[in-house]
C-alpha cells in the first residue's frame, strides 16, 4: 500500500510535516546538542505516528506492514537521511483453517476470533486481522481428551508425573505465563501429546487484575494473545535460513527439516472459551498452585471428554521491510552506532511495538533536524525499523547474520526498544556500558513525577527483591559510590542476534510498570485507543523513551573515549561466579535431601492413598566443581579492569588522534572477546558465554550460562569444560583492557 | 428434648444397645488391655452416634444440644460411668432480625441463609437452623459505602493506608482466613469502621478447592461460615464472668461492660452473595495478593455506593450443658486423666465437633467394658463432653475455673479432641509429652495404607517446610535418636483454659488432611452425609481417633512413673530461645533496612503518581537484647533434665510405693511451674510463659509468648522483664526436676 492511500486511511495530518521547533544551528558543546534534541520531541508528533502505524493490522505480510515501511522510508528520507528498504524472504505461515470444539454431552465451539469492540481500531479498521493462532506451531487435526498442565513447564510435567497422568496421545492445555511460551508445545510434544491449547487465565491479566477493556486495561474475555512458538532455544530469525540473511538467493532448508519449527498443533484461546472447556474437564482437582481465577474448580482432566482442534495453515515466503537509515559520521565513520526498534505488531500493535517504534521516528526526526542545523556527528548512526521481530526476531536477525562481518568490524553499540508504557525506565545491557547509562540518564526528567528519571529507576531497584542478583543489585543502586546497576539480557527482542550471536555491546531501554499492556499484549485490543487511554495518555513516556534514546545516541556516537568502563563488569563477574557458587551448593544441598525423603519413603507415606502418586525422581548428585579457573580468571579482570579504568581516567583526554583512532578500534570489538565460536551446549547460535536466554525458561536472562546451564540441567560433565570457556572468554576481555591501558599509558 | 424423643427424631436403634465384644476377664497387662480396648472400637457404633447426635441443630440453646447431653449422660451411666450434667448459665446472643443490602443503583438483598440440600440433614432436619451469625458482634442497623479490607490483618490496614484509603466510619468486608475471624472485626472496630461483613472467599474452600457439595466436599456457594468473634485474647469463656465459673450465683459483668463483647454489628456471608456485592464495588484495584477466585476485579471501594447492614440479637443466659464422667483411680484416685470432646456444633456438626465426640463416647464405651471386665484403673478418669466450646470455650472455661483448685492439685494430664476426618494424625502438647506420645503411637496402624501411623506422622513431618520451627521439627522427626515432635498448642479448642490458664500438661490429639471438611466449617452443611461421604467414609478415622486416645488415656491412667520426659522440653526450650533471638536480629535488619529505604525516599519515588500513596511507617530501632537470663536458665534446665530423664531409667523401677507417691504427687504440677501469676502482658488471663495463642494473630501458637509477643509488637520494654520471667519458670520446672531425681536416687 502506497503512503497516500495509508494517509487517506487514516485521515489525518502528517505528522512529518510539522516545522522544526529549533533554528538551524549548531550545537557548541554536548548540552546544548541535548536540549537541541529535546526540544524537537513532541508527545502529540508520536501520538500521530502510532495513530497513523496502528491504523489497520500490521502483521508481516499485512498490506499496512509494506505501507508503514513505505511510509517511514519517506519520512527518512525527508529529514535528511540516506535510507533504504532492505528485504528478505522468509517462512511465515497464516491460519487458512483451524477449529477447536468440545464433543461428548456439551458440545462447544471455541471461537478464535476476538469481537471488535465499538470506537475501537477493532471496529474501525477495513483489513483483516487474523485469526487466533500461534507462530511456527506444527499444523494438524487431532481428537483427544483433554489434559491440563499447569503453565506447561518442566516443574508441571514432573509434578503430573506424581499425579499419575500422561499427555501421551492428549491435547494439553496450559495457561499462559511463568515461563515462554514456545516452551509450553515444546515439552507437551516432547511429552508424547498431539495437541496444545494455550489460555490467558485471567488471574495472570484478565478481569483479576483490572477491569477488562473498555473499561479498563484488562483483557477482556474474549482477548487472545498471539506469539511465537519458535524453538528459538536453537536459532531465532527464518526457520529455514540458519546463520545466513533470507536474501532472496539464500539456500534454504525444506521445511520439514526446519528443526525450530514445531511438529503438533497449537491454539491460542481466551479465557472466555477455556472457561467453558475447562469447566467440563473431568479428573482430580488441580494442585492448589495450579489454580488460576476462573470460577471453576480446576481439574487435571484425562478421562473421557474428547477435543477437536484443526490448524492448517498457508506455508509460503513472505517478504519482510527492515527501513535502514544512516547518518554518515564525519570523524570516525567506520564506527556505527545502530539504533533499532520493530514496526510489525501481532494485530494493531499500538503498545507493542509502536509506541516504541513512533519514539524511535520522532528521535530520527529530531537527530535529522540537528544535521540541518549544522551537527555531525563523530561516528555514522544506523536507524533500523525492524520487520516481523514478532515471529521470533526475523529480520533482525536475517539482516544481522547478512551484514555479521561489516558488524564485527565496525558496531560500537546496538541500542533497542520495543513496546513502552507510563513507569519507571529499565535498562539492560553488558555491565561494562553501566556508567554510559548513567550519563544517558543524567537529565532526564519524570514527566508526571517531576523527579530525576534517576531518582525512580534508582528507588525501583532499591525496592527490588527475590533473587540473589535482585538483591546483589538493590545493594548496587543504594551505594553512592556506585554507577547504578543494569539488568542483563535475555531474549525476546531484536538485541539478541546483535549480543547473543556476533557480540556486539548492546543495550535495552524502555519506560514502563504503570501503564497496563499486558491486558491487550499479543491481541486485538492493543490499539491505538488502548494506548493512549490506559497505557501512555499523552504520550509522555514515548516520548521520555525518545529523549532517552536521543542521548544514548548522541552520546555514543560523539564519545571521543570507549564507551566501555571495565570496573562494572568486572564486579558484576565476580558475583555471577559467587551466584554459581551458590547454585551448586543449594542444588546439591537438595538433591540429597530429597535422596534423604526418598530413602525414608516419606514422599509415599505422607501421600493420600485415594490419590494416585508416585515419588518425586531423585535429582542427579551434584560433585565439587573446581571454580578455580574462573575466580582466577575474575581476579585478572578486576586488576586489568582497575587499570583500564584508571588509565582512561589519567589519560584519556592527552591521546594524540593516532593513539585515540587505535583505542576506538581496539575497543569496539571488546565485548566480543566473551564469545565462543561452539556456542552453548544444545544452542551453539548462541556464542556469548556471559549472557543468554534460558535454553528452558525463555526470555529472562541466564548470566555465564554455558556454566549456569550445565548445573541446572545436572549435564555436570559440561560444567568444567564452560568454566574453563568462560574463564578464558574474561582473560581475552581483561588482555584487550591491558592493550587499551598500555595505549593510554603511552600518552602520558 | 428427651432422650426417647430424640431417638424417635433420628429413627435408628440405639448405639448403646450393642452387645460387648470382649468378654468380661481381667486383662493381664497393658497390651491387652489396648487389645482388649480396641475390641471394642466399631466404626459402625462411632457411625451411630455421629448420625444420631448430627440429626438436628445442636447450636448453645438449642432443643437438641441438651437433648444430646441427655442421652450422653444416660449412656455413661449404662456404660458404668458415674456420670453428671454440670450447667452454667452464659451469655449467649441469638439472632433475631438480621439485614445485608447494596442500595444504589443496582439494589440487591443478601441470602444470609443456606437453603437446604436435597437427602442432606439440611433438608431432613425438622428443628430450624439460625440464620447466618457471628457470635459477640454488637449489633446495629448501620448505611455506609463498604471497604474491602483483604483477610483484615495489621498488615491490610498497613496497606491500606499507603492506599490512601480510611475505613472509618465505613462498612468492611473481610475475607475468611489468614488468622483468626475475631480479629477482623476487632481491627475493623478498632479502625473506626461501623460495621463488617466477613465472606468465605472460593480461593479459599470454595470451588477452587474442590467441586462444590454435593458434587464434592468443597463449599457451596450459599455456604456460610459462623463463628465467634469474642476477644478472646482478653479472656475465653462467658463474657459476664472472667475467672470464675458462670454458676448460677456467679456475680456478673453488665453485658456492657464485658470487654470481649464487640461494639459493631457483624455478618458472615457466602460467595454467593459477596460476589455481587463486590463487583459493585468502586475505588482503586486491589493489591495482587488481595485478590480471591471470584470472577470479579476486586476493588478497595470507599466511594459512594452505600450498602445497608443491621444485626438485632436476644441477649439472654442460656444453660449449657457439660457431661462429666467419673472413673474412680483403685490406686491414685486423686490423680485425675481428664478427657474432653465438645458436643455442640454451629449446626449440624457432624465433622465438627461430633466425629471427635463420637470417638469419644465409643471410647467411653470400651473403658467402661474393660471396667466390668475387671480392669481397676490406677488413676481416675474424667470424661468430659463440653457444651458451648464454639462460642469460645464457654463450658470448658466455666468448668475448670469452677474447679481451679482442685484440677490444680489433682490432674495429671488434659486429653483433648474435636473435628477429625481421613489422614494423618496430628499431636500438639506439651513437649515434655514427646515421649508419651510416641507411647501412644505405637502399635497404631493407619486404616487406609496399613502403615504405621507414626509412620505416616513422620514422614508428614520430614516434608514440611516453612518456618525455622517446622524445619527444627523435621529435623527432629529424621532423627532416629530422638522422639517424633509435637506441635505447641495455641488455641482454638477446649484445651486453652487447661494448659494455658491452669498449666495442667495437656495432649490433643486428631487425624486430617486427607479428608476435606473446611468447605462446609461452621456451615449448615458439616453433616452427617457430608461428613460419611467426604470426610471419613466408613468412620475409620474416628475410629483410628478413639483408639489413639484411648491407648493415650490407658497410658496415662495406669503409669507408674510420671508421663513427662524432659529432655525434649529442653532441647525445645533450647531451639525456643534460638528463634527469638533470630526473631530480634531479622526484625532489628528489617527496621533497619526500612529506615534506609525511608531516608532514600525510595517508596515515594518508586510509587505510581496517579494512584494515592504513604510511606510504610518506619519501624522501631531494635535494641540489642540481653537473652543471658534465658540461656542460663536453659543451661539449667537441660543439666537437669539429663540426670531426671536419667533416673527415672536408672531408678524408676525400684521406687518404694511411698516415695512412688511422693513423686508422682510432685510430678503432677510441674507443668504449672511454667505459670506466672501476672500472666501475659494485656491478657494476664493466660498464665502460661511457654505456650499462647497469639494475641494479635489468633489460634496459632506463640512459645515464649511474653517475650516472642514483646519483639514483635515492638513492645521492647517488656523483653527483659519476660526474659526474667520465662528463665524464672524454667529455672521453677528445673527445681522440680531436681527435687524428683534426688527422690529417684534415694531409691537406689
Amino acid at each position: 500500500m502506497r503512503r497516500s492511500a495509508l494517509l487517506a486511511l487514516a485521515g489525518f495530518a502528517l505528522p512529518a510535516c510539522v516545522a522544526l521547533a529549533q533554528p538551524p544551528q549548531p550545537a557548541s558543546d554536548q548540552a546544548a546538542l541535548i536540549a537541541q534534541f529535546d526540544g524537537n520531541i513532541r508527545p502529540g508528533e508520536i501520538r500521530d505516528f502510532n495513530k497513523l502505524l496502528s491504523a489497520e493490522p500490521n502483521h508481516v505480510g499485512s498490506p499496512h506492514d509494506k505501507a508503514n515501511a513505505d511510509f517511514m522510508l519517506a519520512q527518512f528520507k525527508s529529514w535528511g537521511w540516506d535510507a533504504r528498504i532492505e528485504e528478505f524472504q522468509v517462512l511465515y505461515p497464516t491460519p487458512l483453517d483451524e477449529k477447536l470444539e468440545m464433543l461428548g454431552p456439551k458440545p462447544f465451539t471455541a471461537t478464535l476470533q476476538e469481537p471488535p469492540i465499538p470506537d475501537d481500531s477493532s471496529s474501525t479498521a477495513k483489513n483483516p486481522a487474523l485469526p487466533a493462532y500461534v507462530e511456527y506451531q506444527g499444523d494438524g487435526d487431532v481428537t483427544a481428551p483433554l489434559v491440563y498442565v499447569n503453565y506447561g513447564g518442566f516443574d508441571d510435567y514432573e509434578r503430573l508425573e506424581q499425579l499419575g497422568i500422561s499427555v501421551k496421545g492428549k491435547i494439553v492445555i496450559a495457561r499462559y505465563g511463568q515461563g515462554w511460551r514456545g516452551l509450553k508445545p515444546q515439552l507437551a510434544q516432547d511429552h508424547g501429546a498431539i495437541g496444545c491449547i494455550i489460555y490467558s487465565d485471567p488471574a495472570d491479566d484478565g478481569y483479576s487484575v483490572d477491569l477488562p477493556y473498555p473499561d479498563g486495561p484488562a483483557r477482556p474475555s474474549q482477548g487472545i494473545q498471539r506469539g511465537s512458538v519458535m524453538d528459538m532455544m536453537i536459532y531465532p530469525g527464518d526457520p529455514l535460513t540458519p546463520g545466513v540473511g533470507a536474501t532472496q538467493k539464500a539456500q534454504r532448508l525444506p521445511r520439514e527439516d526446519a528443526p525450530t519449527i514445531l511438529k503438533i498443533p497449537v491454539l491460542p484461546i481466551s479465557y472466555g472459551d477455556a472457561a467453558v472447556i475447562m469447566a467440563a474437564m473431568d479428573g482430580q482437582v488441580a494442585p492448589a498452585n495450579w489454580r488460576g481465577h476462573m470460577a471453576i474448580t480446576y481439574r487435571v482432566g484425562g478421562g473421557d471428554a474428547p477435543v477437536h482442534m484443526m490448524v492448517k495453515s498457508e506455508w509460503s515466503l513472505k517478504p519482510i521491510y527492515d527501513v535502514i537509515a544512516v547518518m554518515k559520521g564525519s570523524i570516525w565513520p567506520d564506527q556505527w552506532v545502530v539504533r533499532g526498534n520493530h514496526h510489525d505488531g501481532w494485530v494493531f500493535g499500538s503498545s507493542d511495538p509502536l509506541a516504541g517504534q513512533s519514539a524511535m521516528l520522532e528521535e530520527a526526526k529530531a537527530l535529522g533536524a540537528m544535521k540541518k542545523a549544522g551537527w555531525k556527528p563523530k561516528r555514522s548512526i544506523v536507524y533500523a525499523s525492524w520487520d516481523a521481530e514478532e515471529p521470533m526476531l526475523l529480520s533482525s536477525t536475517e539482516w544481522a547474520e547478512t551484514h555479521a562481518e561489516e558488524l564485527r568490524n565496525k558496531a560500537v553499540l546496538y541500542i533497542n526498544s520495543d513496546g513502552n508504557s507510563r513507569g519507571v525506565l529499565s535498562i539492560g545491557g553488558s555491565e561494562d556500558l553501566q556508567k554510559f547509562a548513567g550519563r544517558v540518564m543524567t537529565g532526564l526528567t519524570d514527566p508526571e513525577t517531576g523527579l530525576p528519571v534517576a531518582d525512580r529507576r534508582r528507588a525501583r531497584l532499591q525496592l527490588a527483591s527475590g533473587s540473589d542478583h535482585t538483591r546483589f543489585m538493590a545493594r548496587q543502586a543504594a551505594d553512592p559510590a556506585k554507577d547504578m546497576p543494569i539488568d542483563a539480557l535475555g531474549s525476546g527482542s531484536d538485541y539478541t542476534p546483535f549480543l547473543q550471536h556476533l557480540g556486539v555491546a548492546t543495550i535495552d531501554f524502555g519506560y514502563g510498570g504503570e501503564g497496563n499492556s499486558n491486558g491487550v499484549y499479543h491481541s486485538r485490543y492493543d490499539t491505538f485507543e488502548h494506548h493512549s487511554k490506559f497505557v501512555d495518555p499523552g504520550f509522555v513516556y514515548d516520548a521520555m523513551l525518545a529523549k532517552t534514546v536521543g542521548r544514548a545516541v548522541i552520546l555514543a556516537t560523539d564519545a571521543d573515549l570507549p564507551i566501555q568502563h571495565a570496573g562494572n563488569f568486572a564486579d558484576a563477574s565476580a558475583q555471577y561466579v559467587t551466584e554459581l557458587k551458590g547454585l551448586a551448593d543449594e542444588q546439591r544441598r537438595m538433591a540429597e535431601a530429597r535422596l534423604t525423603l526418598l530413602t525414608a519413603r516419606a514422599y509415599e507415606r505422607a501421600a493420600d492413598p485415594t490419590k494416585p502418586h508416585a515419588d518425586p525422581a531423585p535429582l542427579k548428585a551434584v560433585p565439587d566443581f573446581d571454580f578455580g579457573a574462573l575466580e582466577q580468571a575474575v581476579d585478572v579482570l578486576k586488576k586489568s579492569a582497575a587499570a583500564y579504568d584508571g588509565a582512561i581516567a589519567a589519560h584519556g583526554g592527552k591521546l594524540s588522534s593516532g593513539n585515540r583512532a587505535k583505542l576506538l578500534t581496539l575497543m569496539q570489538s571488546i565485548d566480543q572477546s566473551l564469545l565462543s565460536e561452539q556456542g552453548l551446549p544444545g544452542h551453539s547460535w548462541y556464542k556469548n558465554l556471559i549472557y543468554a536466554p534460558g535454553r528452558f525458561t525463555g526470555y529472562g536472562a541466564k548470566t555465564m550460562p554455558g556454566v549456569r546451564e550445565a548445573i541446572e540441567e545436572e549435564s555436570f560433565e559440561d560444567v568444567t569444560k564452560y568454566v574453563v570457556l568462560t574463564a578464558v572468554a574474561l582473560k581475552a576481555y581483561a588482555a584487550k583492557l591491558d592493550q587499551a591501558t598500555a595505549l593510554l599509558q603511552q600518552s602520558s
